[in-house]
């Protein structure tokens, strides 16, 4: 602890406020706690005309309640130059310059420059006081707000800086960190022929999650994930949709007994849902109409693939229809063009804050979006040389294919591939009435990697049983499910959504762990 | 079968409808499938005036997509006299009576009365039809709009019924079901001398969960619950909210190592998070400001009552503040009234269906919400005769009688006490700068019983650290936990909400089964 640090309490903030309004000097002393890196020597208070200026705030443990008005760093526009305001921000960088420190303050997305240098009213201690901060702490400082002439390139505030009046340290940051917020920030797409660019792989990003999160581009991922989830329910709601919750623990593996994970229940033993398939369609059957339900969604699937995870938010929809699960389709399809119409109206900043760190191709699509049968997208493939049997599942390397010639051809990054073969899709798909290999189900594809899965279901007790049946599933453990058909049960259908996968696909990501604030995958369970 | 049922197509529906509008009959035959129960004789078509007006739709399997039009129940009012509208609904009852059937066609929450009677344009054949059809099964009906003199108190649309002119099969219910909806739409408080009034019981609403969520009260309770969830996010959001999702499989037990579900994960072992309280807090270190999260909790607890469940939906915010955790308290409280209101605003309805079948006292608040200390909460205890020592916790009576008290004195069903005693608050609550006894922390109550349970925590890592000591925890396995606070972190408080508690309370119902769509306890996992 240096000696000439001050202690800033809530009322002696309140005081400093004023006395800076009054332009006159706080020379004050309190005791303090905590710690920052100061190497001065043992000057004597009077050396420094910045005392009450600069120091410790000391944990803030809710003593007072000051009516003090912080700004936004991304507010400090030049139309506020001039201004003496007070800003609560991280320390991204700082840099001394004889009698100069410059800074940069980080807060949530934005950066602005901030200058402190010695002068009548700054002593070099406190100037050294801010330039021995440790980067990612979070410092009060009360600045004039200064247009600049010539543009800040570094920061997102780029027309203002901020001459320092007063520093606080609120709290500090250990010396060590261990990846710095600038590295982890870092566009990672541009030639480094010397190899001198610091990359922080994803391992330790991973490990060391809130520092990473703290990146401009994680900033915007997560808030565009927000978005994601609130247009998918808003959008809904408004057409009748009644949000639903599902319960994660359940007596029987939901999607057959493979990739499920067990729960020790009391005495005996449960699983983890590995969809709200059962409990969508049970609320279905309950009258309900039109539910949704947003939650977690587990697979224990030893898969270490880019798109899998082990738990992932499962944005989940079912819908009671009249007469042909086209109603349904067609509800689906449209939401998500609303959705990424509402994505790119209302989160323009976050994709292109994320577009600053991993540059793509802006997302396209068609509304109403583009809707190809499985036939014409084996045609479309069958064109391009590979020729797949009219019963087999689209493997991934075909997926991807099939995506960049439906680009190519009707350029949309956004289409639904309808009537999928009966043998590939589960048990409670409805077959087609017409052709016995053909069944009505679809799935829905972003950037040529699938999003959703979805189906008319079985609703008919007798039918259900006789498909099952031929799946060699056994009857007694889903003679529940079953049963509960048999009191009368609308036609109907949906599809579930893997929120991930929406936001890594809509941003063109390479990773779903990037786009999971704390990811879970085989090998990973913490933090 | 019945050799005079009709199949009805979506096209011949479609025609239907046509020849229904030039008045003309219908005559015609198609294959059909399904069964009803019919008893009727081998009469010739041409005894029978209706043929193609009554039959069994058949499986609908999208064969075709008419453009027809459904009216809801809710929306058959009188102002539609004299129209002809089709209806998709459940038969609800039915009764015949000679050459009429009266029936209840009920559609989610609401019912209305039909007709059926013997006419030039109606054979008895049909009537018949339609008076056979079992319970519960789901039926179109084409009819004519009446107005009607006297008040039909049985249904919600009291002021008008419906005329059949067409009636089809579309879903049939088993005869038998296990329960009546009619027995469980019931008031329950009503005296039953005689013993003859059927009441069903919570087990077995349970166990036929479907049939009971289709009874108005339900149907109430669960678009209620939605509208709890969306008010929540939506209040949170206009402050500034980011919404996140927290992983429910954890490496370590977040509240500590009892009342802790434990999964197989892959061939280690993980446990199931009993709340997000440490990943909404990393949120805050991370930058994320204010957070807020809506999912599953699990509590491996073995209490059977009437508010205890092992599976919970959490409401949980965290919210990072500048100089006193009650800028976060106040938040949390305002946002309540605002729900409440909006609740009130928006759910009059559904307040309403729910007051029919179980009568309360409305709910009642303040606005801003009332805030009592601890010590102010011991002394209205005091004052009724029961001393506590002020480093007790409360009991569920203290907190029940302390409920009265206060709704006697300042009539609010809701109220938030702030400052409870250190010692019984878990180890990352900050204590009291003033009184080591006290604590930042607060509990906030409905009609006496607590729905939400938060406090300032402690940010400051050596702090955390002796605390944790304090309370005999391993620090080895919330070494990361603390860690996380190693790079500067601002002062944050929060809060964690009980989702069916609250809907419990607000609504003023005995047990929060009501309140779960599946509910789990320790006894019951299904369905």
């Amino acid at each position: 602890m240096a000696d000439n640090s001050q202690a800033k309490g809530g009322k002696s903030k309140k005081q400093l406020k004023k006395e800076a309004k009054e332009k006159e000097k706080a020379v004050k002393r309190e005791e303090h706690r905590g710690a920052v890196n100061q190497n001065d020597g043992m000057q004597t208070q009077e050396d420094d005309c910045s005392i009450g200026q600069y120091g410790l705030v000391g944990l803030i443990q809710s003593t007072e309640r000051p009516t003090q008005e912080y700004v936004h760093v991304r507010d400090l526009q030049s139309t506020l130059a001039g201004s003496i305001v007070w800003v609560r921000a991280r320390l991204h960088t700082s840099r001394a310059k004889g009698k100069q420190c410059f800074a940069v303050l980080r807060q949530q997305e934005s950066t602005v420059q901030v200058l402190a240098q010695v002068d009548e009213n700054t002593s070099k201690q406190m100037v050294k006081f801010l330039s021995n901060i440790s980067k990612e702490s979070i410092v009060d400082i009360e600045g004039i707000v200064h247009a600049v002439e010539r543009r800040i390139e570094a920061c997102t505030q780029q027309d203002t800086e901020l001459h320092v009046r007063q520093v606080f340290l609120v709290s500090a940051a250990k010396t060590k960190l261990p990846l710095q917020v600038e590295d982890a920030a870092r566009r990672d797409d541009l030639p480094d022929a010397e190899g001198l660019t610091i990359r922080v792989n994803q391992d330790t990003r991973l490990d060391h999650r809130i520092l990473d999160l703290r990146t401009p581009a994680n900033q915007a991922i997560f808030r565009l994930e927000a978005g994601v989830c609130r247009l998918f329910r808003d959008l809904l709601t408004v057409q009748g949709f009644t949000e639903i919750h599902t319960p994660k623990i359940i007596s029987a593996a939901s999607e057959g007994g493979a990739n499920v994970f067990t729960v020790s229940y009391f005495k005996g033993q449960a699983y983890l849902a590995q969809s709200p398939q059962l409990y969508k369609q049970m609320a279905i059957a309950a009258d309900f109409d039109r539910v949704f339900t947003v939650g977690a969604v587990f697979r224990a699937e030893d898969s270490n693939t880019h798109r899998h995870l082990t738990e992932f938010v499962g944005l989940d929809l079912e819908m009671a229809f009249k007469w042909h699960y086209h109603e349904v389709l067609d509800v689906i399809g449209n939401t998500f063009t609303q959705l990424f119409e509402g994505l790119q109206e209302h989160f323009a900043a976050e994709i292109a804050a994320v577009g600053q760190q991993y540059p793509v191709d802006p997302f396209v699509f068609l509304s109403p979006p583009l809707k190809l049968t499985f036939r014409q997208g084996l045609d479309l493939l069958a064109e391009a040389g590979v020729h797949l049997d009219e019963e087999d599942d689209l493997s991934t390397p075909d997926e991807k294919l099939l995506g960049r010639l439906v680009k190519k051809k009707y350029n949309t990054d956004f289409y639904i591939l309808d009537k999928f073969p009966l043998a590939v899709r589960p048990f409670y798909t409805m077959p087609d009435a017409h052709n016995q290999k053909w069944s009505n189900s679809y799935d829905m594809f972003m950037r040529g990697e699938e999003i959703l899965s979805g189906a008319q279901r079985i609703h008919d007790p007798d039918m259900l049983t006789e498909r099952a049946k031929h799946h060699n599933i056994d009857l007694i453990k889903i003679a529940a499910y079953i049963d509960s058909f048999r009191y009368g049960c609308p036609p109907h259908a949906g599809g579930g959504i893997g929120l991930e996968r929406v936001v890594m696909l809509f941003l063109g990501l390479d990773n779903i762990r990037k786009t999971s604030m704390f990811p879970r995958d085989p090998k990973r369970l913490t933090p």
